[in-house]
C-alpha cells in the first residue's frame, strides 16, 4: 500500500511538495483553505507531471493520489510525514503545530518549508517539539533535490533520521544543517545577493536582464556544477586554495559591496524594478515561464546526470532506487519511460538518432535479465551491436510515456538477435529495430561464445519467444 | 590572413585569452617574463582545445598559431586586439600600458581583465587613454561566455564597438556595463557571497563541502539558466514580480547576514577553509579538478544549447558565425566536428545513438545543400527518413575529430538514399549508414515528389556521385 503524506499549505512550494510525493508513488492528503487551492495544485501538478519523470531512465512508481481535505485533522490522518507551508508568519505556523498535533500520529515527522525560522522557535509552545524540523526546499520543489534538514536540540533523532530517509526515497537531497541560525545556509548566500542587486538597480548600475545575463553567462554556469569553494580551489591553480585565497582574500577589505548598509524599500525601487522584470520577462505568462525554466532544468540535470556529476549522480541513485527487476514476460517489456526534453529539437519531436538509444537501452536490459550485467561485463565479457535496423513508423513527441517490447529472435552461440517494438501505452507502434548482437571477450576484443549460464539463460528466452 | 591578438599575461586568465583565440582562428603572440609560461600555456592549451570545439555542431575554424614573445613590443606588433591579464596592482598595469602604447597600432584595441579596477583608474596617466577599456573575463575563459566590457567617458566609442566586435566572433558575450564602478556587476554579487560564505565557515554553521552542496543542489541550477530576478519572478506566482517584492522585500530588515561586518582574514581562518576544501576536493589535483569542470560546463551548455535557451542561445549564434556552405566535392564532406562529452558515457565511448544523430546531421547538410533547407521546410515540404542501416566499425571516442563523407546513391523522384561514412582524420572508417529518405508534404503528411529546383539539384548529385 502506498504510504501517506499530509501537504498542510497548496501554494507554489506546498503544491511542489505534494506534486513529487504523489509521483513519486506516495497518497498525498492536501489542506490549504483557499478556495482556487484545487485549481492551482492541478496547474502545478501538470507541470511537475511533464518535468519530473523525465529525470530518470527507471520507470516511475505508480503515481499516488491528491485528495483536498476540508480540515487538517483529515489530512494528517494515517500520514507518516507532514509538511507544513504555510505563510512565514510565527504565530500562524504555531497554531497550524497544535492543530497538527492534537491529531496527527506520534510517529509521524513535521517538516517545516520555513525560509526563516530556526526550529528552536518553531517548537515553542508545541505539545511535542520533538515531530518537528525545518525542512527548506528549493523552488521548483518537484525538480530541485536541495532540502535544508535543520534539527534542534528537541527534536528527535530518530525525527531527523526519519526524514532524512522519506525525502532521500522521494528522490530530494537532504542537506542536515548542523547549526541553527536565521535563514540556515542558502537563503543567506541569496539574500545577500539579493541585497546587493537590488543595490545595483537602485543606483542605475545595472538592470534586472543585464544582471541575470551576469549570472547565468558566468559564474551561474559553474555554479551548477561545483558550487563556490571548489569553483574558487581551481581558479587558485596549482598552488590550490590556500594561494587563492592569498590572492583574493584581501579584496575583503575593498570597498566593494554596498552591503554593510540595506537599500531603502520604497515604492520607487520597487516599481523600478517591478518595470525592468516586465521588459525583460513580461513577454511570457508565469506558466510559460515556468515551463521554460522546468525543461531548462531537466535538461541541465540530465546534462549532470550524463556526467555522473554534481546534482546527477543525486538522479542516478534515484534510478536505482526506482529500478525493478525485468518481469519475465512474453515479450519482455525492456524499458517503460518518458521521452525527455534533451530527446527532442525545440519543436518537440523526439531526435532520430534517440531511437537507437532507447533500443541499445532494451539490449541492455535484455543483458541484465540474461545475466550478462555490470559485473559480467567488469569481469571481461560482453554483447556488442554489430547492426541496427530501425523502422521508423509515427512520431514520438516530447513528454510522451512509451514502452519497447522486445522479443529474443535467435539466441545461439555467440549471436543474439533481438527485434524491438517500441509502442504507446495505447499500443500503437512508434518504431520497430531488428539488432543483431555480438558476444566478444573484452581482452582479446574478438567474439566468442559466452558464459554457459547466461547462453542457458538466452536460449531459453528464444524458445520462450519461438513459442510465444 | 588570420588576425593577430596580443595576450599581455599567460596565467590562468590571460592563457585562457590565448586558447580561446587561437580556437577561434586568430594569431596569438603571448608575452609573460615567467620561465613556466609555456609549460603553463600548453597545458591550458591542452584542456582548452579538449572543450570548447565540443560546444558547437560547426566545423572549427583552422587553428591559430601561439608565439611567445620575448617583449611586449614584440607581441603587440601587428595586433589588432590587446588583451592584458597581469596582477591586480594599478601601478604594474599603468607600466604595462606605457609599454603597450609605446608599440602598438592606434587602432587597436586594449582589453584589461582587471577584475576591481574601473577603465578610468586604469587610463590615469596613459598617452592614449582612448584605447583602453575593460573585459573582464570568467574563468575558465576558454569556455564561458561572459565578458564585462567596460568603457569610461574617455573611451573611444569606435573602441567599444570594435571590443563587442572582436569578442562575439570569439564567440563570447560581451556586456556592456554603463557605469564605472569597483569589480563592475558579477563581482559584486560573487563578493557578497564570498563574504557569507566565509561567515558561515568562521563560524563553525557549514563546511566549504555543505555550502557547496547548498548551490550546486539548488539554486546554482536555477542560476545557470535564468539569473536572479527572472526565477524570482516566477517565485511571485500569478503576481508577478511585484507580488514577490511584497512577500520577500521585508525579510531584507531582518537580521539575516551578517555582511555589515567583514571577518577577520587570518590564519586560522584559512587554515579553516584550506582545511576543509582539502577534505572535500583533495583526492583529485588541479588539472583534474578543471577537466571534471570542463567537461560539466560543455554538458551543461550544450544542454541549454538543445533548449535553445540563455546561454545556449549564444552556442547557437556562433555556429551560425562558424558554418559555411558544403564544398561540391565528390564525395560530399557533410560532418566535420569533434565527438562532445555528453555524446558518450563516462568510459568516453561514444554512445551508439549518436551514429544515428550524426548521419541524420550528414544527410540534413545534404538537404540544404539540394535546396531542402529550413525556408523550404517552412513552405511545406521536407525529406523524412524511412530506414536507416548503421554498421559499427570501430569504437569512437569522445573528444575525436570525424568527418562524415556522404554520396547520393539515388535520387530519383520523391526517393532519396543517401551513403554515408563516418571516418577518422586517418582515413579509418568508424561507420557507415545507407539511409532511405522519402520526400513528404508537410500539409499533407504523406509522399510526394520535390519541387523541381530541389528534384534536379538531387538528380545531378547522383549522377555526379555515380561517376565519381
Amino acid at each position: 500500500m502506498a504510504q501517506r503524506a499530509a501537504i498542510i499549505g497548496g501554494g507554489v512550494i506546498g503544491g511542489g511538495w505534494a506534486a513529487r510525493f504523489a509521483l513519486m508513488g506516495w497518497d498525498v492528503a492536501l489542506y490549504d483553505p483557499d478556495p482556487e487551492a484545487k485549481r492551482k495544485m492541478s496547474e502545478i501538478m501538470a507541470g511537475a507531471a511533464r518535468a519530473l519523470p523525465m529525470l530518470f531512465e527507471a520507470p516511475m512508481p505508480p503515481r499516488g493520489t491528491i485528495t483536498h481535505c476540508a480540515t487538517m485533522a483529515e489530512a494528517v490522518a494515517g500520514a507518516a510525514y507532514i509538511q507544513e507551508s504555510v505563510p512565514e508568519r510565527l504565530e500562524l505556523k504555531h497554531k497550524v503545530y497544535q492543530e497538527l498535533q492534537a491529531n496527527c500520529s506520534r510517529d509521524a515527522v513535521i517538516g517545516s518549508s520555513t525560509s526563516g525560522f530556526t526550529p528552536t522557535q518553531l517548537q515553542e509552545g508545541a505539545a511535542h517539539p520533538e515531530q518537528i524540523i525545518v525542512a527548506h526546499p528549493f523552488n521548483p520543489v518537484y525538480l530541485l533535490p536541495l532540502v535544508e534538514l535543520v534539527p534542534s536540540l528537541k527534536t528527535a533523532p530518530e525525527v531527523t533520521e526519519k526524514a532524512k530517509e522519506t525525502l532521500t526515497k522521494i528522490g530530494m537531497y537532504p542537506l542536515h544543517v548542523r547549526a541553527e541560525i536565521d535563514a540556515h545556509i542558502a537563503d543567506r548566500l541569496l539574500e545577500a545577493v539579493w541585497r546587493e542587486a537590488l543595490w545595483l538597480v537602485k543606483d542605475g548600475i545595472a538592470t534586472t536582464q543585464e544582471i541575470d545575463d551576469a549570472i547565468r553567462y558566468g559564474f551561474g554556469l559553474r555554479w551548477a556544477q561545483m558550487g563556490l569553494f571548489e569553483t574558487y580551489r581551481i581558479a587558485g591553480g596549482e598552488a590550490g586554495m590556500r594561494h587563492f585565497m592569498a590572492q583574493f582574500g584581501p579584496a575583503l577589505k575593498w570597498p566593494w559591496t554596498k552591503l554593510m548598509d540595506v537599500p531603502e524599500f520604497d515604492d520607487a525601487l520597487v516599481d523600478l524594478i517591478t518595470e525592468q522584470s516586465d521588459a525583460q520577462s513580461g513577454a511570457l505568462d508565469v506558466r510559460a515561464l515556468e515551463r521554460l525554466r522546468d525543461d531548462n532544468l531537466v535538461a541541465i540535470l540530465r546534462a549532470l546526470k550524463g556526467r555522473e556529476a554534481a546534482a546527477g549522480k543525486l538522479l542516478i541513485e534515484q534510478d536505482t532506487r526506482l529500478r525493478a527487476p525485468l518481469a519475465g514476460s512474453v515479450p519482455l517489456v525492456t524499458v517503460r519511460r518518458t521521452v525527455p526534453v534533451d530527446w527532442a529539437d525545440v519543436n518537440g519531436h523526439m531526435n532520430e538518432g534517440r531511437y537507437g538509444q532507447v533500443f541499445s537501452d532494451a539490449s541492455e536490459e535484455v543483458m541484465t535479465h540474461v545475466g550478462a550485467d555490470r559485473a559480467y561485463i567488469d569481469a571481461g565479457h560482453s554483447y556488442f551491436t554489430a547492426e541496427t535496423n530501425i523502422k521508423y513508423l509515427a512520431e514520438t513527441l516530447v513528454g510522451e510515456e512509451f514502452i519497447v517490447e522486445t522479443r529474443v529472435a535467435l539466441g545461439q552461440g555467440k549471436k543474439l538477435r533481438l527485434l524491438h517494438e517500441m509502442k504507446r501505452p495505447s499500443g500503437e507502434v512508434l518504431a520497430t529495430c531488428d539488432q543483431f548482437l555480438l558476444h566478444v571477450s573484452l581482452t582479446t576484443r574478438s567474439s566468442c561464445p559466452p558464459l554457459p549460464d547466461v547462453l542457458a539463460r538466452v536460449e531459453a528466452l528464444a524458445k520462450a519467444h519461438a513459442d510465444g
